[in-house]
């Protein structure tokens, strides 16, 4: 495995490996999360906002999915998670795409997968900090596709009674919701994430399934730390510590 | 005093009491939590679906609060709750009216109040199980009001930037928040209420602000138990002990 400049090779402790940007937008505990969250034995789902491709491979991992196809816009991020998914021997099963997920349907064609997973860009347009290196800005703002984007074309690609799975900011959860009951992907679980008790929660899990019924299932907060400042038990199992 | 049969004058511990009826329909943590919650010194308050007046009644203990309004539509619930009101010496703060909520708006007038409070049915028609009693079905059930009309009444009622303070079950959350988005009641805050660490939330508080735009701040889970049964500090703080 040859390396470019400024990339790093980093051990998932799954059996698998992850190139990433030394400067660029790294993986974090959100995709951690979602993945297993995501957990699920379906025929054939796909990541979109993939970057990476992290959560595309921790589910492989996790699941016996036999076909992940995995979406991300920016060349230079895409070329590399292809080149993580060669190294990791995955090509079989998971195909990363270099495209506009706003093109996905065109690409894939409509209510064909029974699940998406999506780690979208958490700050709207023009709100909080903004980075100069063009990378991170996509990866971390709705440059490229908004949340409306992110919904229309989920429901697009799902088959009725097909999932959605999504994190994102509790900030945005209004906004989550509303989108999700436009585009008839009806939110059936959710989970806060907190950093600990007493904490507000800071990421939100969310479960839709298109056409489904309305009935909202919350399951317990999630804890990142106990209050000595070692992770909880849960956040180490999803880990596999 | 005088008590009808089948009632009882319940100490609120707060230098007030409430009547309730022995077989109805009584106040639960709900009440408690949604006054707590709401607690704000705003010019004018209306509190629908009232029931014996209990959040009114909680509300003029912890405000300031001048002007309180209470609607409920059973007319012998809303006989024992202006008995009640008299009882406390709170008919200056506290007017209950039986009416259905929605002729609130032509009662009351359009963009009058600061603040709503609603602790509404939590059932759909049909769902959940049903009881013989009328008066337990109309308070638990939406049969004399649907979600949607406490939104669409509560907009009506609210100036711009006024605030509905609502406590509900969390599987209709995804009705809530659509709900309040189609009706312009902005969700800026909401908290959920779990019995104790590790178990599900069962119910949800939110405040949204009328024409307010978006960004939805999560406060702490609260946990009503501790793990050897008995209730938090957060709780015994709420009830005054």
């Amino acid at each position: 495995m040859e390396l470019n400049e400024n990339e790093t090779l980093d051990d998932l402790e799954n059996g698998y490996s992850l190139l990433q940007r030394r400067d660029g937008f790294r993986f974090g505990i959100d995709a951690v999360l979602l993945s297993d969250f995501a957990k699920c034995n379906v025929g054939r789902l796909i990541d979109l906002c993939t970057g990476t491709g992290i959560v595309a491979v921790l589910l492989a991992a996790k699941t016996e999915i036999p076909h992940i196809d995995a979406v991300e816009i920016q060349k230079e991020i895409a070329d590399m998670a292809a080149r993580s998914v060669r190294y990791n021997k995955l090509e079989e099963r998971v195909r990363i795409r270099c495209a506009d997920l706003k093109d996905a349907p065109d690409i894939y064609g409509k209510s064909v997968f029974d699940a998406v997973t999506v780690n979208p860009p958490y700050m709207k347009s023009g709100a909080g900090l903004v980075n100069d290196a063009d990378i991170k800005l996509i990866s971390r703002h709705e440059v490229c596709c908004m949340l409306e984007d992110v919904m229309r074309v989920s429901a697009d690609l799902l088959k009725t009674r097909g999932r959605l799975f999504m994190v994102h900011r509790p900030q945005r959860l209004a906004d989550l919701i509303y989108l999700m009951r436009v585009y008839k992907i009806e939110p059936k679980r959710m989970r806060l994430v907190a950093p600990m008790e007493g904490k507000a929660a800071n990421l939100v899990l969310i479960e839709g399934i298109k056409n489904a019924g309305s009935e909202l299932r919350l399951m317990p907060t999630l804890y990142v730390y106990e209050k000595n400042g070692a992770y909880t038990k849960e956040i180490d199992t999803i880990y596999g510590r």
